[in-house]
């Protein structure tokens, strides 16, 4: 390897297959690229652990009034990952790094959103660590959560002809951002997730969830990840995939294909999991208030992972979404 | 508030006092203010949670080779803090964010840096995430270890008459970044500290330790932190600081007093603990190779915090250290 190549050379894919080479640590039920870990401690279920940074200009920008979001969503979008295990948010670490010129308001702000999304959930934060930053504000939270024995999902169980079920509807963040991009306000909006807590807990204690992930990278991405962890195949059909009605709008507005905001545009943090079909009225019950909808179904690896439009034309969907480190 | 008042004119001590009260949560037996947090698990002992970052440009700079040393630094300054509650430490997550620009090999070194640290402390890196960032490389480390019931040490149990111990020698780490600084490389300096791990668990393990904290800011900011937490005063005997000798030797080629290093320089990594006086040989038995210094007493809170010299005087010895977020 040249000592000079960078990390927008090598791209984030390939970056995470290089930690990973270099960390392969046995031992822990899951490990880096998976979002969750899960650590065994005897007796009484599993740990859960999960981190995530929101960073200056690449997830958010100082403008007045966005602390309280970038704060409520750095929470969120962990408590999304201890959702798609089933998990049970308990306490939350939250480490800032930020330049001397930031606002004392910005910061304030930023705090109060991890409070009031941490209250709402039930999570004590517990730790941190400020730090100096030459140029960057950046707040990474770590989240640990609980999961009863036997009752933890990941993205590996999923079982051939397994319906895929997605909570929600996909393609609001993207547009979002689409719309911030042409008011010229690139990272001007931080749109918080609604984490899907209760649909993970209820779907994981009724064991009724084979594989389960949370939607942050975009559909067709997080079905890659799912599939590849099961070492199956998907068929998702176009016609089904619940495209949000924001997505709609701007997608006529722009002249776009919503379908791609859906598919494409990831940060939704909607859940993404499979199941037996014949136990589709107790999922449905499970969710509760939350909405389901049925776009898929598990196949033979073989297949690798397909869109099948209304009049039975199949493609491959490739993953593709957000990806870090690439510019220009 | 004024909206444009900047961290900078807070200040690092305000800035966390601020955070504190936002934050300000119930239920846990520490929270931000101490460096590790302890989570009540029912049945079998606490888990201990700590968080860390090292930062572009103010912990280190990206000069060729100091990337092995960022990551086992990254890991060590957390794995100082679960020794300081006399802690076993466990799992850890990897947070990174780097601009595209980062060589990837300074990044490879990273993690090769962070594995070799993990390997030796028996400590499994579970988790993690990267993220991109336009213009500062942050690595945050957080470590989950674990503790038996009933063998936490905190900072708040000190008694009055109890004599103060250090391990090791102070002031090396500060003599190290004069010398940076005098030879133009401010932050090319990297020293990573050795985690006195075995010695803290074996001071918890046999009741020893009455209050304990890791000097991470200096010996001076954190005997005040030991003190405060414990409602208690204390008496710091100048002649007795166990000197470095890499800072004895930089004091006399800049004509500085080293006793400052040792007072005011930080990033020793040390332990300063408490105990009874009779206790002292099965301290220094449970310590093994690591030597032990007796440094001060506990004195009532009405004391303060007290240097005293050797010709008996007195004068007070005022928290002082690493400062964040201050410029010019």
């Amino acid at each position: 390897m040249s000592p000079e190549k960078t990390l927008s050379e090598l791209g984030e894919r390939a970056l995470i297959a290089l930690i990973d080479s270099v960390v392969g640590e046995p031992g822990v039920t899951l490990g880096i690229g998976d979002d969750t870990a899960a650590l065994p401690t005897p007796g009484e279920g599993d740990l859960l652990a999960t981190t995530d940074s929101l960073v200056q200009d690449v997830h958010f920008n100082l403008a007045e009034g966005s602390g309280r979001r970038v704060g409520e969503k750095a929470l969120a979008v962990n408590l999304s990952d201890i959702a798609a295990m089933g998990g049970t948010p308990r306490w939350a670490l939250v480490s800032l790094i930020a330049p001397p010129e930031t606002p004392v308001a910005f910061v304030r702000e930023l705090y109060l959103g991890l409070v009031s999304m941490a209250r709402r959930f039930g999570v004590a934060i517990v730790g941190g660590n400020v730090s100096a930053s030459p140029a960057t504000l950046a707040v990474d939270v770590t989240l640990l959560g609980s999961a009863p024995s036997g009752q933890l999902v990941t993205r590996s169980g999923a079982r051939l002809g397994d319906i895929i079920v997605v909570t929600g509807t996909l393609g609001r963040a993207a547009a979002e951002r689409v719309l911030a991009v042409q008011g010229h306000e690139p990272g001007g909006t931080v749109s918080v997730p609604e984490p899907r807590i209760s649909v993970g807990r209820s779907l994981a204690a009724a064991g009724l969830a084979h594989a389960m992930i949370d939607i942050s990278d975009g559909l067709a991405t997080d079905i890659h990840h799912l599939v590849e962890a099961s070492s199956a195949g998907a068929v998702i059909y176009a016609a089904d995939v619940p495209i949000d009605i924001a997505a709609r709008k701007v997608g006529r507005q722009t002249s776009q294909n919503p379908l791609n905001f859906a598919l494409f545009g990831g940060e939704d943090y909607e859940l993404l999991f499979t199941m037996s079909e014949a136990q589709l009225p107790r999922a449905i019950e499970a969710a509760g208030d939350i909405p389901l909808a049925v776009i898929g179904t598990i196949v033979a690896p073989e297949y690798g992972v397909v869109l099948q439009d209304s009049g039975g034309v199949r493609t491959p969907l490739e993953a593709g979404g957000w990806e870090h480190f690439r510019r220009g």
